[in-house]
């Protein structure tokens, strides 16, 4: 064993051997410089005897006004999926299927068990951020009887010239979202999840993704794609005042009583949007970043100034030529290009091997939240359809759009309020 | 937006968010009884301004006796992929690729950019464990006219009845496997080393896996695989006394002296092996213990203990029947069993989605290291082929041998003592 394993080793086991019965606090100090770690994270009840990190000890809730997994940080693991209900299944089948998943999400959430015949896969994990977040597809409302209670929110997109769609990886009656910052415990809620489907709802398709691993960055930058591009800098913040508004559908909003059930809730639009990585690398830097209109290593607008300094639309470069180009993906998606169009992009970036045309099969799994599609998604999407510079090295192959209702009260299940109301 | 969800955030922020400059130390204090860290590690050239947490700066040395990745703790994301000379290359070609890829390795694990045109995907993380390991195949040595250095040890190993080999994902000339635990990390090692092959060589099957991420549990627990099951309990550990002998070739053994170039190296056994998940979640609890012979949720014998405890074969039941079965897979894998045959598991678990068959296309990416296969994987494979009750729940897919050569020294690539002794 080489010096250097040892010392992983060791600070790997400083970083996990965290002290003391629940609720207690103990301290680790490392002799060799590498780090310390103090913890007073209690176990988890499928925990053993010691003390959960913060990675793993991170929890969030079930029960809310929004469901979990829309504004939770992005996680290290996720798997995405949709199921059709199964020929026969209609109201009372969905609603007791809605009724076992939230049951399983509220358990697993918690870092506990299913409620029977678990898998074993997560114990001795804590629940590591563990999100599991539930939509609902066009075609559930006919399966279900429920037409009227359907939001024209959720009537299907439009279509876009650029869109390589792949009808059976599309859409589907529902939609479930599991997200973790462990690879065991996001499989875990994925195979509770499948098994809570029984006879009533098929797998219709799912993909697996993934994020950064807390603690792989120094700062709480935004994120990068597989393309190396700082991804996500313009998305809406929740400190923002026009924030709830854009992302979650009103609590009593304007809109018909029959579609109440939704107040709280959230558009959720999700794209297999796979990256043409061996062209896109082919580029040079400098070609790279004329495309995106940023810089590359900061995310800075070609324009100057640091991530987050506004784009410079109107500033000409010395070749008389505008210095973000008029096709560049930045300025085409640019909230102040779309009437503020707003939508929040949580994605998880995918990698499924290498493709039949021998590149890799990798990309972006987009997933991105609005209050109403038609002014989040649409709007920029029908831009970049028409002039992105970055549509020549990306594939939209799937599409779904989901109503994800609010996040459920105490003893309420998710959709309670559609399938009950 | 949650209380729990910011909650949630505030203290990924704080993990994060370790203060001050390089080498500075910096103190985050939580106010919500959630996690403190604190940070003494320098940020990696590839860093931004601030610094990296333990799991981001965590480096293995490239250089060394042995190879990295191989005693290096499991990492939570892999590539494990082989590859083929293209047509027309030769030893010069292979030495020449050995170069660039040893290149390549040493500076991604030291957390810096590929030397040429580096495609940004870690921008601002640290190595974040990273290692790259490489390894030759069988075939190799015929393609670069170097068969009188092939060692005996890097013969074919013999069929089992119970493989289902797929020959396209199997084997090849050349082998490298990649951890880190960061996911970004590891696709961008994963591309620069596809990008090296250039016209050298061609991508032969690739695999992707994942372990525990670190700080998801409490204790340096074993990990579990996507059975449920505590795996890897009866690995040998570096601190035993034939360590060293069971899984290294000796340095300068009794070998002939052409195989020299392989003293300090190890063999690793790769194989798909999938588990047929559907059918193994039938099982109950008390089946599945008996299949295993272990006690699912803490891994002791089903004759008592705990994980470490050693299996008591002997002992009989109240109902007259050895309490740990004659087919159980811990009975049968036991070195005790084996004539003391030992190698060293640092698998992966894989789920490439859904298989054609409606089940989930996931197991384990067996990875086992030892200085001879006849002594350490294919005795025990031999017993467990003929059997294991836990072969009716498994697959083996494919099957590699790889001769590992040793760390290379600083200023030497890997395999210069093959290519240039």
């Amino acid at each position: 064993m080489t010096e250097s394993n040892t010392d992983i080793e060791i600070s790997r086991r400083r970083l996990l051997g965290t002290v003391g019965a629940a609720g207690a606090t103990g301290l680790a100090l490392g002799a060799t410089g590498g780090a310390l770690v103090q913890s007073a994270i209690a176990a988890t009840p499928s925990g053993g005897t010691g003390s959960l990190s913060a990675v793993g000890a991170a929890r969030v809730a079930f029960h809310g006004e929004r469901q979990a997994g829309i504004t939770t940080p992005l996680q290290a693991k996720g798997h995405v999926l949709a199921f059709d209900l199964a020929p026969g299944a209609g109201r009372k089948e969905a609603a007791a299927l809605m009724r076992r998943w939230s049951e399983t999400a509220r358990r697993l959430m918690a870092g506990e068990t299913a409620a029977t015949a678990d898998t074993g896969i997560a114990l001795d994990a804590g629940p590591c951020s563990l999100t599991v977040t539930f939509g609902f597809g066009h075609s559930f409302f006919e399966r279900t009887g429920l037409t009227a209670r359907r939001p024209a929110a959720l009537d299907p997109l439009p279509d876009f010239s650029s869109d390589r769609l792949d009808p059976q990886r599309s859409n589907g009656d529902l939609w479930v979202q599991i997200g973790a910052d462990d690879g065991l415990v996001a499989f875990h809620a994925l195979r509770a999840i499948q098994k809570d489907a029984g006879d009533a709802a098929r797998v219709r398709w799912q993909m697996d993704g993934f994020n950064r691993s807390p603690g792989a960055t120094a700062s709480p930058m935004t994120s990068r794609n597989l393309m190396g591009q700082v991804d996500g800098t313009n998305n809406p913040k929740p400190s923002e005042a026009d924030f709830e508004k854009r992302i979650f559908v009103p609590a009593a909003g304007p809109g018909p009583a029959e579609h109440a059930w939704m107040g709280g809730g959230s558009y959720a639009v999700v794209r297999r949007i796979r990256m043409l990585l061996d062209e896109w690398d082919k580029q040079s830097l400098a070609q790279q970043e004329q495309v995106i209109g940023r810089n590359k290593a900061t995310g800075a607008p070609l324009t100057g100034g640091s991530e987050t300094t506004a784009l410079d639309l109107d500033k000409i470069g010395p070749d008389g030529k505008a210095v973000i180009p008029a096709n560049a993906h930045a300025r085409i998606s640019a909230p102040a290009q779309n009437g503020g169009a707003a939508m929040l992009r949580r994605p998880f970036s995918f990698h499924d091997g290498t493709a039949e045309d021998g590149a890799p099969d990798a990309g972006l799994l987009f997933i991105c939240w609005q209050a109403d599609p038609l002014r989040g998604f649409v709007p920029v999407q029908r831009k970049l359809d028409r002039g992105d510079a970055l549509s020549a090295f990306i594939r939209h192959e799937s599409s779904g759009l989901y109503a994800v209702p609010p996040g459920p009260r105490d003893g309420e299940y998710v959709g309670q309020r559609l399938l009950e109301g």
